[in-house]
């Protein structure tokens, strides 16, 4: 792929990141630097204001110019094109809406623009939305399945990592009608990553180190947003690529929501998800009508492999990369069909993803400024 | 527990370790030197043969009377109470029957005894059982179910790992009868030791540290041993103090075999399982009605502990020992429980069931020798 | 070993645990729960008073007994024998003198007792000592070193973890006087456990998992501690055995105090402390004199052992031990001795040599209760 | 640094990796592929030929087109610009030969062509030196030592992991002639990857996670092209624009060798080697004085980063990148200068530096593809 996108083809636009040296924040930072297009102009963190980035993340020394706002978005300057938001939940949409008034289309990395059902924040994040006027015309970041909505948005919620991996490993089952969609589990684990930069007891070395664990055992805030999605899947959405992959052009015709049985692990090491998914089938398949199916509904996609058997996803093959790698079994003893996918959560499950929708809004090659392959071992 | 067991209680055994230099070997080794009523009078190892454990195990350095003798069941002694054959599949049924018949009683810790369908044997471990005659005698050795028939048994076939965290986990939804046996998906996460001693390519510390993967999903040899199980369970198994637990006295009522989808994954450290098991229930729940189920089930026994909400298990907190942690979750939104089960794959699935056999063979109390507490951090 | 130390023989002796819930603590509980003849009466903890050990930690599970109370000097009972007090540097002061007036014995496991010349707590620890008074009468616990001063204790300070590494690596030699005592370069690394269980931002999984850095170059605070031991060493000192054993009756000669250069390291692993000593030796020396000398010097001491070439300690020899391995290579092209030891931080440097020293002070053969071989793998 | 090397700028240069499918081979692919001016045109692999890189790698999964052909001097394409020869120490010297004979320019990755004195192979390499003639023309390919002799180079010897680490963190003070140079120690500690990609019982991932070793003390064979490179540093050596560095234009002086005692560690992760040195001076010096020394010695050096006072290296700043992490303490108390060090085995350590050499013999800025910032966390 080297040498494809040539900084040549591009005017150089603008970006700011606020929340810069949270571990989402520095992931953005590491890519942008290696992006052809975009130049980093604006920096923000509430907790290293007036820092250079390398004094707090001595990982950019040699980069000495990135130095850290306050947050606020006034200070956004003018001439930023797009402004990546990687703070936390509850905080972006404090600062999102005026900076859309402020005429700056948005990647919010957050969960606050992502639930289209503004009753479900109360539920699942323990707070009225503020600001549910404008959950209609956000656009649902998950780039293989929305990229013509994301073309034009102006406020993109980048995916969280888990729904990332579900979906895409779900989507192209549920788009086909092919899923009894009251047995979808999930199971689900995280390198510790996900968990952020802030220490806390769980994700001290000596309490995660040489060990394993479930947390929020079907009850994490992530399950609602895979189900929005999957139940938009379900429905026969996708972006028109997708939809006219179908082949018999049915919706998968759930008339319902899909509900599904999320529980996600916490792994020892640093980066990556892995999902594995169960799924009851409607009918009797061959698995090579199964193994099709994937093929054909990622052939376009250069970020989602999809793996022949016998080979199955391990989370080093991803990580720092963009890509999501996927397989499929089918069961004939139980009649459900296993996939699996593996992503590396801070790239295509949060920094990866938000770049690769920059390169849509802007109408760049996807993989602009992504192609690094996985750093292994 | 201190002091409980005292030594002066016991007449002390002869104990005899075939394949000690394996990993389940040395931690039989291990528990077994601070077993107060065995004393190791032989050990074997093919690849060893003639050296002292310590010079290959330097952890036992101070220990330097165990010395290996090359594998031959001829050269056990006679005064040998009990044989423990830590030998890899395969192996083990070219030795243990020349050991029943010069009269000993063995633990067996491979898979060579488990199943009491010979014909299961070809399709799971490629090839037919040389001694299937021997399989009706061979008692599971699954302690806390099966306890009365152990307790005469000559031949203990000690069961799986993943088979210990994943029956223990749902026996007492089966044993109720609670279960839609065509919906049990067991999604199992394991460290790096139950792969053995043998140094493969998958294992080299730079493939598998920072990663996570599944492997031989649904096809894992450790499946028939689980639905066999789960299938005794169902139809009412279990000791009788355990029977008589069930309250209403129904058996599970399962009268065909249970089948579940069985998927492994490999965990980048050293020790321990997680089961996380998802299973669909026949009937409402409340979930207290299904906590209590749990709590009466094991309530009798010092290995199995049952977590009581919100808390669940991690696998550092029985690293080292021979409990197994328990937890149950009803997630009204789908209908199913979710079981989370944790143990150390090298002491409650190996090793340290094969000690508590030992002792229930015995008539010790069976949490003798087995009282350390795990090593955290 | 096993059953050679029963508990018949005991009269159980009862002792106290101050800061049970800290690693140091539960370290102290995991091994007196074993040990035959100690009974744990009290235990305390400031941040979990009222609390089951085991809601906090639950690896106790089953042991439901153990409750912990305020940190309170008053109220540890009259009928204790012994209280061990694993209390933050700087806490421990505080309670120590009055658990000493109220005539109980103590192990300290602080730093607070361990120096012998006040004049360095301002300097190493920022502050002056408050009870300068007691540190003549406090006797430094390294058991292998000064078993006749700490029989007759009533406060020993319990060694620290990176000290008793590298003091029981360097005594012989400096013992023995061959030594260059201008030149001694003691390079360490540690588990993170070494760090407490507090959650801080270096200790943040992410930040020290897959990762390896030095810290408090040439001024960690342990320093003084090592060089007081050599200096002891240096000039003659060690148990009246040890003394014999030099052979030629000579002392070290060391008339000024001994410095070494010492670093510290970080590992990302949760236990052991790896001390790689280079020693500039102040005559010519066959490799093979060298080895004899530390044979000699620890041929009585269980827990230290030297291992003969070439065989090289590893950290997880020693896991969940009160073990040090030992080894010296000598380097014939720049003249120096190299010597690498190996211990458990929170075994051998902290909770089992605190054991050890009980069991000194008690008169009871030293290994009491710490026979445990190491958790491998 | 994000578009200062601009595509555009460069005619594509066709280069040759020979043992591609090795841990050195993979990152020099990873990294050549995000190189704008290098296209990698032939690949070898012994134990893969006929095989896509991946069906070995799949984390090359979209980059399909690369090929493994078996190892073959004769079937490198007449059209390569420059080889990489990433191939086991031992058989570079089977291959390289008749490569230069053929008129490519060579990186040899292996140790084949290190050392100046062929008497020192059989010695520490156990065997002759079978094409000594070539040894005087190799340059050792430490970039920021010796840029003017590789720019013109035939065949570049690229250093070992260790002795880059070592002697870049060594060179300022030699060169300087400031050191005792009786008392070098280094006290190096890598990451498992640096073992290579074979499976090996040290180094099965249950043998070495949760452990940490010393091995090959005061003997590895690293230890002669340390010595090498530091005897030319400490006779005045370097590029002109470090000799003029000097201030005072004196040669180190050192008129025998430098001898060094070198001692390797095993960290249970799998990038990085942190060094850590410690260093008798010669004279008094005030830390300051020293740091300066330092500060001057790399002020050009892109990939060299110095840091100031307090901050000190941590392996995972460099992860995955090219840079060398570097800080110095004056220990008062010892007389001595303790100097860290930080790289990534595998890149700076390895297929980094050889870029940057192959950056160096085409004239390009020698940051060309290398400016990826460290995979944090």
């Amino acid at each position: 792929m080297s040498g494809e996108v040539k900084s040549g083809e591009f005017k150089t636009k603008k970006v700011a990141v606020l929340g810069a040296t949270g571990y989402t924040g520095i992931e953005l930072v590491r890519l942008l630097l290696e992006h052809p297009g975009a130049e980093i102009t604006y920096l923000s963190s509430e907790s290293h204001a007036g820092k250079s980035l390398a004094e707090v993340h001595p990982q950019f020394t040699g980069w000495d110019g990135l130095v850290c706002s306050p947050l606020d978005s006034k200070s956004v300057p003018e001439d930023v094109d797009l402004v990546f938001a990687a703070l936390p939940h509850g905080s972006s949409v404090e600062v999102v809406p005026a900076l859309l008034e402020r005429g700056f289309r948005v990647v919010d990395l957050s969960a606050d623009f992502r639930l289209k059902d503004d009753s479900l924040y109360p539920a699942w994040y323990d707070r009225a939305h503020p600001r549910a006027d404008l959950l209609p015309s956000a656009v649902y970041g998950l780039c293989e399945l929305r990229r013509q909505e994301i073309r034009s948005a102006r406020l993109v919620a980048n995916p969280g990592c888990y729904p990332t991996s579900a979906i895409l490993g779900l989507a192209p089952l549920l788009n086909k009608g092919a899923v009894d969609t009251n047995h979808i589990v999930i199971d689900a684990k995280s390198g510790v990553s996900g968990a952020g930069r802030s220490p806390k007891q769980a994700f001290h070395f000596p309490e995660c180190s040489e060990s394993f664990k479930a947390y929020r055992v079907a009850s994490h805030q992530h399950t609602p947003e895979i189900e929005q999605e999957l139940t938009f899947m379900a429905s026969g959405g996708a972006s028109p690529e997708k939809s006219s992959q179908q082949g018999d052009g049915k919706p998968g015709g759930a008339e319902q929501g899909v509900t599904v049985l999320f529980t996600p692990h916490l792994i020892p090491m640093n980066r990556g998800i892995l999902s594995t998914m169960y799924i009851s089938l409607n009918q009797e398949w061959e698995e090579s009508e199964l193994l099709e199916v994937y093929r054909n509904f990622y052939a376009d996609d250069f970020f989602v492999q999809f793996f022949e058997p016998p080979r199955l996803p391990e989370t080093r093959w991803v990580r720092g990369t963009n890509f999501c790698h996927l397989s499929l079994r089918h069961d004939r003893r139980t009649g459900k069909a296993v996939v699996v996918s593996a992503i590396d959560n801070l790239v295509k499950g949060a920094a990866g993803q938000a770049v690769q929708n920059m390169n849509i809004m802007h109408g760049w090659p996807e993989y602009t400024g992504l192609t690094q392959t996985a750093l292994v071992p």
